[in-house]
């Protein structure tokens, strides 16, 4: 099965929003082992739409549609459908009491628009939507597959996983399909890493090997086609431990676990506490922590000093240190990571600071960053970076670098990385 | 002129990354006044880029190309092109003395396959790449303009803006332009904006005004057809004046700017200092702050007690107001507020505490969240919050909230707003 993923709505032509939709009905068609061979974006236009529907049938038997089924006259995606179907739009009930039901939980008066959007294809399945008003279509005519989901993600990306995503896995379930097993590194560059597995990138034919390289980090897809779970894995796995034999010691985690994830489970899993004082990334290291659920345990929060001031007055860091060796030192990152680790009892202490830029800071260029890190009692242990990029890019590298230098040092601990 | 925006990648269409190059080019071309009707999608597949290309010559007159121009045999955009066009490629000198230097530069070795970047298309003007190997490429033929363009956002980017850019705004410039303004609206829904300038929305022509929501804002952009920038500025203006009059208060910026680079730049102009505490936010209040350049002397930092303890121990919220009033409570909120501002002798203190979930806190239901401020020896304020989302949709949420909030209560205490 071939699909065509068509995104209707002048915003994406205007350039004000990224169609994120395309990218997450990609990922999860992939999984099934479908083929998306175009993406298509058009604008709130009925004729440039029929056009596009004609030219994607001749390639696609799989057609996904994402917006323009919201309340107003720009909305025309399934009148357009219906039109070039040669089928007509009838109001289903269950939308419309999908709809009341939205508008009656929020206490709020529904308009005659609002109706407009009770109306799905006749003889079409509705895919209900959970997160919001539009109902979604799913329609099987003359061999084609026309699924109409809403724009807002928030809306399509439940409706696409748990309404429609099933009813496609049933119709492709004998075709075989596709496991991928994604490996995640940090602190090695794409060109190392791909060099590392080089013989394996020429060989690739079952599983493929795909590298990706995006914010400092690597990540190399295998993926599989095999007719059952398990031979895909028989295929995958000796590949993958000549992957992590050439560039194990790089390997953060897989699939989609992120640096913080990881090291956020680490924690958890352990029952190691950690605490943070940040400067030049001002929370962003204990936010990213905070993303993962059940952290609240281990995560004891920890200090903002972007001040200079802050950091001698509540951070107890001594002035001295900072007049001899600057806020951007060695010395000054082990002192903030010593001094939060005590002031919040925490087992580890990890620290951040530099120079974000626009400007250099006590006269160190811009992307000078320190990482202090102190594990118990162990003497603190500190890192210095020079980035390249602009001031937020940075920012986040910083805190990226520092939580896979904390996940390095507790793997080194003997704690469980993967 | 009628662009269509062409990328080549498989990586695309199996979900590994967003589209972005599409909404960036797209903005760019708004600001230029030229059409965007399409953008497509297409593998790293020879016979279905050529396809593409064949279609966009019937629809477009400025085909720009992203992707497709690495090292590795995957990349077959030039290529393909140069078939279609029966026209061959040619070492370009520049293009090999950029490459050369790039790998002199980081005292890298040169491999065969990067000479093969150094080939572009006969008769095509070369664009450089500041941040990359890939030249790009500009080629007028048979009344179209074919732009190549590397896929990696930060080498497309900078060069479309500094290289392919001006080439275009010479060839449009005596057609007209477009001018877009854009008003941005926190704490006001989609729906009820939209009723407000209802008659608005249905007279439209020129100017055309676009609601767009997400992420708890909605914007309006108000996009005028003129001869002169002065011709487009006197169509705009009494519609904005009209969306002010209907819904000014919710308006906290225009155009690019932030709910946090709103505020950041209130802040430094007017010289007042920040701290905040946070909890289920764990730092995202003053991180968000923190990606403004030049907040550090206003920014004075905060504490995150993410932990009970912590707020108890290290920022001195009393232990019967927690007992009496949990963590989530108004009572907990005003405290944090006062303490932090106290604590780091900030004229400002911003609290945020919360159930950020998936499980209650304190048994109050997900969602639920306390924002307290506090100005100068005013008594502090607080806000209560139920939010729908996931946790981190609602971290997010809570964060914008809380800038929304103190923008507003500077801009009550007299401080410029717009």
């Amino acid at each position: 099965m071939n699909a065509e993923i068509i995104a209707v709505g002048s915003e994406l032509l205007l350039g004000q929003i990224n169609n994120t939709n395309a990218r997450f009905i990609s990922s999860q068609l992939t999984e099934l082992g479908i083929n998306v061979y175009y993406h298509t974006v058009v604008g709130d236009n009925a004729g440039r739409l029929e056009e596009i529907i004609v030219r994607a049938e001749e390639r696609a038997d799989l057609l996904i549609f994402t917006g323009g089924l919201g309340p107003t006259k720009d909305d025309l995606t399934k009148e357009t459908i219906a039109k070039h179907l040669g089928t007509t739009l009838k109001q289903n009930d269950d939308a419309m009491n999908m709809i009341e039901g939205f508008f009656a939980k929020r206490n709020r008066p529904m308009t005659e628009n609002n109706r407009k959007q009770a109306l799905v294809l006749k003889d079409c399945e509705v895919l209900e939507n959970a997160n919001g008003m539009a109902p979604g279509m799913f329609l099987e005519q003359e061999g084609r597959i026309y699924i109409l989901l809403p724009g807002p993600p928030k809306e399509m990306e439940p409706m696409f996983q748990f309404e429609a995503k099933p009813k496609l896995a049933r119709l492709v379930s004998d075709g075989g399909l596709i496991v991928s097993h994604v490996l995640r590194f940090y602190g090695i560059g794409e060109a190392e890493l791909e060099e590392r597995v080089q013989h394996l990138l020429e060989e690739q034919t079952n599983p493929t090997i795909a590298p990706l390289a995006g914010d400092g980090e690597v990540t190399l897809r295998i993926t599989a086609k095999a007719n059952t779970e398990d031979e895909a894995w028989a295929l995958i796995t000796p590949v993958r431990e000549q992957i992590l034999t050439a560039a194990g010691d790089y390997l953060y985690g897989v699939n989609d676990e992120s640096l913080a994830s990881k090291l956020a489970n680490m924690l958890i899993d352990h029952n190691l506490t950690i605490a943070a004082a940040e400067s030049l990334t001002a929370g962003l290291f204990q936010s990213e922590l905070a993303t993962v659920p059940g952290i609240g345990e281990v995560l004891y929060g920890g200090m903002v000093t972007y001040n200079e001031d802050m950091k001698v007055n509540q951070l107890g860091v001594p002035k001295e240190l900072i007049e001899r060796y600057t806020v951007v030192s060695a010395e000054c990152a082990a002192s903030m990571a010593i001094n939060i680790k005590e002031k919040f009892g925490s087992q580890i202490g990890v620290s951040l600071t530099g120079a974000a830029g626009p400007g250099p800071h006590a006269n160190h260029p811009v992307g000078t960053v320190w990482i202090g890190i102190v594990f118990g009692d162990d003497e603190p242990v500190t890192y210095e970076l020079h980035l390249q990029g602009m001031r937020n890019t940075n920012r986040i590298r910083a805190v990226k670098t520092a939580i896979y230098r904390v996940i390095q040092l507790l793997s080194d601990k003997g704690y469980r990385k993967i």
